[in-house]
């Protein structure tokens, strides 16, 4: 119950078991296949260009950049908790000409803000979901004035958890992570490109690891040949296509109404124990709960012992926050009330209550 | 028994269906730990420096390059295949000079023409064994007269197959990939770094989320406080664990000795059956064997029968030598006298012998 990785769907560790194939055999190309569907299917897009990045949410934040800013790119960031700053790092690096908005942690990004940043970005970059914070900034606004600007969205917390729609929205650019509300190992990063994006790639993007022209070739074609680029991580993407699979089962919709259930049930729960919340009213993500430590409580000799005796980990605050806030996740198939409950008679327990 | 991915260990799978557990956990930590002190063992290391990359084996390569070139730095490049030619893509991208050095397919690159092509490189590069031709390429003379220049080596396919010696021979910056001889399923880059090499690396590099600054203060200290960077690969570092840990049950001289007879093994069989061997003599790799395809025999559908009714899968030929040769993996745990033999025989029948 920490803000992710949570606990993997069952399915999941039975596609790991199952025979390897490899990268060019038409089963696993079907496989992939399936898998780049299903996430069209959670990203509420018919893009195209929807796949796995071989590699971890960072990954998928550096794809998006890196294919996308040229030197000297005007890119607008919205700065609310760690990942707003990995994004203005991840942009510097690719030569972008960043434009931080700073916002207060544990406060959602006002969309005028950001509109109002630069007269011509080329990007404008936001995290839905700030995995340090537990804030939800909201995007439609964004997409609807973001003028010839791309629209980025981090959505590595919320992809699944709750509602995101890259379509009916306008989101250009977006990625995610496997290990939070789609209840698989961190491995993967799933990522969506708008055919307005995709027409802006650059030609030699600073990257050839996270070259989208060139892993297109190889996951895009709907028909003709393949083109080998890099080998996929068959497991992961199994584990993935499973997973995908579990939520898609269950119905989307519902997976939302099961986080959101779990969260409120957790944030009146953390409340009656003496937590005070710190992410914004109106902009708390069910999935992923922040709070204020009651008075006197210890961080580091509770959270062990929530680890060490009831099996449950929670996460610790970032920067400034370390030591005095928790970040308590309830995500895939880890969003079960029976966990929620766990958690709180363990916590009952622990502080005497 | 295509160039890779081959089965994985049987331990690997049983990694896999383990319980998942946080990135911070104190035992996930240790066990990236002993990963990483198991992956030392392999490259013939004690660099403090060795760690998995979170992504396949190409961000390995990518990790190589990116931390140590600067925009202008000359970078000499041995190509006589496809991975030699992706170097010279990737160095490209980090602003490099790039110096090919250019040998036809199937011969080994001679050390004194790498050293002879520049006067001063700041990285001189080469692959140990080309996974596109089954060739190897020495280089410890590469390494005794480098002079200033770092030796970086691409040891995807060779390492766990065949003897490659880090610290005897001088090696600088070496990566792998996890599916070839170590038995794993593709997904993480196993990378070392030598102390003379680690000095060089360049304060920001282009790439953010292979930054082995950064990194290495999540994997490295062997004392003192662990930084996050990005979420490490949970279940992918337990499956290498594993299979690191099946490869040094046997030990790491049995597991050359294996593949040395296995490769032994299929050679006499296919020449037997009528193929000829493409790679130079004396610079065979055991562990992928390239033969020309006999008269007659036609590559697709001989390929296509070994898959669907043998379920073997052999690898083809890439670029000029597409249709016309094969690249027969016996790598990690396909490594078997009884796969050599399913395959001869499974070709015998084929073939009507």
């Amino acid at each position: 119950m920490g803000p992710g990785p949570g606990n993997p769907y069952p399915e999941v560790a039975q596609a790991f078991a199952r025979p390897m194939l490899g990268h060019l055999d038409p089963a696993f190309v079907a496989l992939l296949d399936e898998t780049c569907e299903r996430l069209r299917t959670v990203f509420r897009t018919t893009n195209p260009l929807t796949l796995p990045i071989s590699g971890t949410g960072s990954a998928g934040m550096e794809a998006a950049f890196v294919n996308v800013v040229e030197p000297g790119s005007p890119v607008v960031v919205g700065v609310n908790g760690v990942f707003g700053q990995r994004m203005c790092d991840v942009a510097a690096r690719c030569g972008a000409e960043v434009v931080p908005v700073e916002v207060p942690w544990g406060q959602p990004v006002p969309a005028a803000r950001l509109l109002e940043a630069h007269p011509s970005p080329a990007v404008i970059a936001v995290v839905h979901a700030e995995t340090s914070t537990g804030v939800r900034t909201d995007v439609e606004e964004l997409a609807r004035d973001k003028g010839d600007a791309l629209l980025l969205v981090d959505c590595v917390t919320s992809l699944g958890g709750i509602p995101f729609e890259a379509d009916a929205w306008g989101v250009d650019i977006a990625y995610s992570g496997t290990q939070k509300c789609l209840g698989v190992p961190p491995g993967l990063a799933p990522l969506t490109v708008s055919e307005r994006a995709r027409e802006r790639i650059v030609p030699v993007p600073r990257s050839w690891y996270l070259d989208l022209n060139m892993i297109g070739r190889y996951t895009g074609p709907a028909t003709g040949t393949r083109t080998y680029h890099h080998t996929a991580p068959i497991s992961m993407v199994a584990a993935l296509h499973a997973g995908l699979g579990a939520v898609l089962d269950e119905g989307l919709e519902a997976s939302w109404a099961r986080h959101e259930a779990c969260g409120e049930q957790l944030r009146t729960g953390l409340q009656a124990l003496g937590f005070e919340l710190f992410a914004a009213p109106g902009h708390r993500l069910p999935q992923l709960t922040t709070v204020w430590l009651p008075e006197g409580l210890d961080d580091a000799t509770t959270r062990a012992t929530l680890l060490e005796r009831y099996g449950i980990e929670v996460g610790g605050g970032l920067g400034e926050f370390a030591g005095r806030v928790w970040r308590v996740g309830c995500m895939g198939h880890t969003a079960r009330p029976r966990n929620v409950v766990s958690l709180l008679g363990a916590l009952a327990e622990v502080l005497g209550r």
